[in-house]
């Protein structure tokens, strides 16, 4: 799997087509087929105890495959999640949480990703799992 | 499945313990196994062409399993989400975004739940589905 | 959503084309976007205690999805299960296992069918939820 | 997380409680938190074109996921499957259909592994994906 956008390009990336969010996220790590992100949790991701919310760590789960899927696809803005499986099993330490996605498969019509969410220095023991497809749009419908 | 707290015992629930994201959600129906409750999409929930993000469906998923289960064990404030899993099927209409989620099962250790989000009144062309799985904690603790 | 395929054809379909499995399941009522199959648990489907495996209401759920497809999009025999979520929440009671899908959403790539398995005569105490993503071939490959 | 069984001691437990399908898989690697089994596929498991079958997969998953837990956890007969998510990615070529199973929680009342299933020598193209929960029951209850 060959990189087609860096991390430079995957950052712009994310600043033009998801402002709303592009703050809240990070690249850590672009490695096809391995891609790693981090949250910057701030008050609206937090929940009682200082832990992060749920819907923050799908959040993060679910943009990191996006892009992880996107460098090696190319800029394809029109990729969806289709389907999420998630399992949360540990609560998140105080510090960075991070996202590590691996691409198991770039099909014509489906992307698969899987990864997990760690506090930063704890990876022995993760924060959740994750296992997402994106439907891939045909050929010829480009977001550039 | 009697019911333990009803639609305003819910929204006090709501306010105390989810100050953040309080005014997001709305009780729509209280009767187990079944609860609908309403997003109140703002600009953070939206993504390009004005669709309903990802982790916001996600989120009031997860919220409506959980208060799901609320309804009928009465205040438990440290039920956590262990597993979830979603599939997106088309995109929201503009429109409030309901879900309905029913309680299938509520064990001594765990709760599950399965529901859907639809469009008020496009309930038959669902936009995603969802099941949950809550760990429900030991007897005797108790949030209130 | 039309019937394509009536509980004969699908019979004949099942007979055809999954020879080895075909008399363990059998079709119970078909009404788009409904379908109903029955698991016949013989021996190599109990596990200790005569309950029914796993595998084996993975089995029959994966067929009644297959099945529910295949009545409403016809005889495609290429259809291949790219996704499937299960939850197991109560032990099969004695009786026969049966298995209710409904088809969420029939698209041009994907179908998506979401189910609940229970004891004839004990419905509202499910056994156990499962959805699945069917993969569709494209237009111009069939079965028939 | 130190090894409570090893291969000789599972294999003596499979074929003890499974008898009906110990002749089905083989041990292959047991090195918590990673365990790896092999499916002897038969007649029984195969579709049309010689593909291994969905629920033969199910199954194979299932059983590596078990025997992972078990590995760390010491002889506990009771625990049971509460969850499972997979991804069907790829058709298995022919060969051995290997499992490698990661536990990445043992808690007091659930344990979560994670793995995929490859054919033998073709680890990077995954056949499928799978996370598995499991109920571990109370101490005192024993299954020696």
């Amino acid at each position: 799997m060959d990189l087609k956008m860096d991390k430079a390009a995957l950052q712009a990336f994310l600043e033009r087509d998801f402002p709303q969010v592009a703050n809240q996220f990070t690249f850590v790590a672009v490695a096809p087929p391995l891609l790693t992100m981090a949250l910057s949790a701030s008050e609206q991701h937090l929940r009682p105890g200082g832990t992060v919310s749920g819907p923050a760590m799908f959040a993060l789960a679910d943009v990191c495959a996006y892009f992880c899927i996107l460098s090696v696809l190319g800029p394809v803005g029109l990729a969806v999640t289709t389907n999420c499986a998630m399992d949360f099993m540990r609560k998140p330490q105080p510090g960075r949480l991070l996202c590590r996605m691996e691409l198991l498969k770039l099909g014509r019509a489906l992307a698969v990703c899987e990864g997990r969410l760690f506090t930063e220095g704890a990876e022995d023991k993760p924060v959740a799992r994750a296992s997402l497809t994106y439907s891939i749009p045909p050929k010829g419908m480009s977001a550039t």
